[in-house]
């Protein structure tokens, strides 16, 4: 049996004032392709598919056309919410969709959802765990103290017994990391200060997989648990991932394959440094791309990102970066006796990383004098 | 072929700071308790599901379980945006539960959906016409001018070709009324200045029935042309109002059996009027109502609202009802030569509807005099 395992969509996202949404369903129209070329018997989609609780009409259009496309393939589609998912605007339809194939799993309510599969080699039962907190498993296991959210999925999960023979998969948006791993963070996921949400790979019982969602870099925090990452970059501290979709063949009991499958961005994120006059020659590719513009001119380029944006028409960001000197922890010490002259060249040299030259020199030297002795010409 | 036609569900409205979730969930139960008694076939929502375009969790689930119910009684389900609606929120997995048979027409989009269903007597096709403006139809019929809604409706009407032998219904949501007619208005619409949006009756083709949404008064506009009208009270305009869904029964063509359904509401919308003493008297009974209480106090009774709901918990508004002495035109008007007292004694018949007596007279007679000749006690 074939699965494909996709997470953290987060469509309807916007960045630095652009939308993605195109973005997204380049990346979305990928996805299908690669249900169909794979002949994958199953989606998994393991939360925050939507960017916002309440998400645009035009995100909500694409999250359908994707759906309905995947349920055409024949594919089952398991679906669950992740923490920027409305639990109970997702579950919409969902008693009726489930007829189709399209698994969603909402609102978590006591008990995991569980649906079989069949292949040649017998049964495969899907469990699917929403994003959970621990206040909202607390309510269904008064008994138990549930703190953290590693208590909440152990909780959660005692609820369930796998029948060691029978393949299992489940579905999670969690922090999940390794015992004394931290796991890979990116910053565009939202997370919750000193990693207190962190749930050990330990918490988890013998499935054959487990797809999660959350972190936006795929890895592995086992090797049965996988991240398969966003499908598309959304920070600029991703320049550098690889992003895709995770393909996870199930032969007999006990026997997975794992090949990551990577897709191409409609226009990839990445940065670029130099100074302005070298940036903007005409001629370069990938122009379309988003981009992050760090400038090394000593002085500031006037109106630089509209500039920039004539050659750069998603530029989505834009930075200085310059060497500074050692004495700038000098800067506002010992300025008594010191002559104006003197204290204009090293207030001159620390902004603009170089000596005062002689012409400078001689223009400024009438002005001081001025300045000081209230001599206007 | 049996059909129940409702529409303006508004699910999710408020009204004066209530929530009307219970009194709306207690309305759906009775309509799909409805559908089961007499074994309707169809079941045809005619638009402004929801009050809002984009509404709150709890409405969504609200519908979400009302039409999970619907299509598990057999029954098939038509429904289409009305103008309150989100046309795109609406058809949220729309082209995967029409193998549900429940069928949503969201957007126009040039053409009408048409679903056929089977009886005894032969074919019925159902033709969708969500809410349209002008201005949405005019871009398919570009060598037309489309200025009005009727102009809209007889271009979106002029795509389709009905078959005279074969049974037709159409579900649509506008202002329709009768040559010469303006129908029954009702508070609760959010109605065009002017009428500007007006459909006549003659603008549709020949149907065997047609169901409207839009105006909240259950009404007829032709003799196969029917306003359901709201499941429930939205305004104290309406507190004499019928409300209720219409069952639809065709038979051969040209036959049809049409019944207004009264529903029972959890809470009724009332006017209540009368002195505030007799209105809280102890042992009134539909105390749960929505009341507009009416006070026919000559004063002012202090913290009245919070007094009545110790007695009418959901009292929405609040208001006095005093007769205007003929003689208020009178104030303002030849108060010169007057004596002060006879000035109060004017004043005070004129705010309290009766003159004042001998006791205040020699209450207010000292008081005046001090006020004119600035002594004080």
């Amino acid at each position: 049996m074939k699965l494909l395992h996709i997470a953290d969509l987060h469509l309807g996202k916007r960045l630095h004032g652009f939308s993605l949404l195109e973005d997204q369903q380049h990346a979305l129209n990928q996805i299908t392709a690669l249900v169909k070329a794979h002949k994958a018997n199953a989606v998994l989609i393991a939360g925050d598919v939507f960017d916002k609780a309440t998400p645009a009409e035009s995100a909500l259009v694409l999250l359908d056309e994707f759906l309905t496309a995947l349920i055409e393939t024949g594919a089952a589609v398991f679906l669950i919410a992740g923490n920027h998912d409305s639990a109970l605007r997702l579950e919409f339809g969902s008693r009726l969709l489930m007829k189709n194939g399209l698994y969603i799993s909402g609102a978590y309510n006591g008990t995991l959802n569980k649906v079989r599969l069949k292949d040649e080699h017998g049964p495969v039962d899907f469990y699917l765990l929403p994003y959970v907190r621990p206040a909202q498993v607390q309510q269904f296991f008064i008994e138990q103290s549930i703190k953290t959210h590693e208590d909440a999925v152990r909780a959660a999960l005692s609820s369930i017994s796998l029948t060691p023979s029978i393949r299992s998969v489940l579905l999670a948006h969690q922090y999940v990391s390794g015992e004394g791993s931290l796991g890979y963070r990116s910053a565009s996921e939202s997370a919750i200060a000193g990693g207190l949400d962190r749930v050990c790979t330990s918490a988890f019982p013998e499935f054959d997989y487990i797809a999660l969602g959350h972190l936006h870099k795929a890895q592995a925090a086992s090797d049965s648990i996988y991240y398969s990452g966003t499908p598309l970059k959304y920070d600029f501290s991703e320049t550098l991932d690889k992003k895709g979709a995770l393909l996870v063949e199930l032969l007999e009991k006990g026997s997975a394959d794992i090949k990551f499958l990577e897709l191409t961005p409609l226009r990839d994120m990445l940065r670029i440094q130099g100074k302005f006059s070298e940036l903007i020659k005409p001629g370069l590719s990938g122009r379309e791309d988003y981009y992050k513009i760090i400038l090394e001119d000593e002085y500031d380029v006037l109106d630089a990102m509209n500039r920039i944006r004539e050659f750069y028409p998603n530029a989505m960001q834009l930075s200085y970066e310059r060497e500074v000197m050692p004495e700038q922890n000098e800067v506002g010490l010992s300025l008594k006796g010191k002559a104006p002259l003197e204290l204009f060249e090293k207030f001159y040299s620390y902004q603009n990383d170089r000596t005062l030259d002689e012409e400078s020199r001689q223009f400024i030297k009438p002005l001081l004098f001025e300045l000081e002795s209230g001599v206007e010409e």
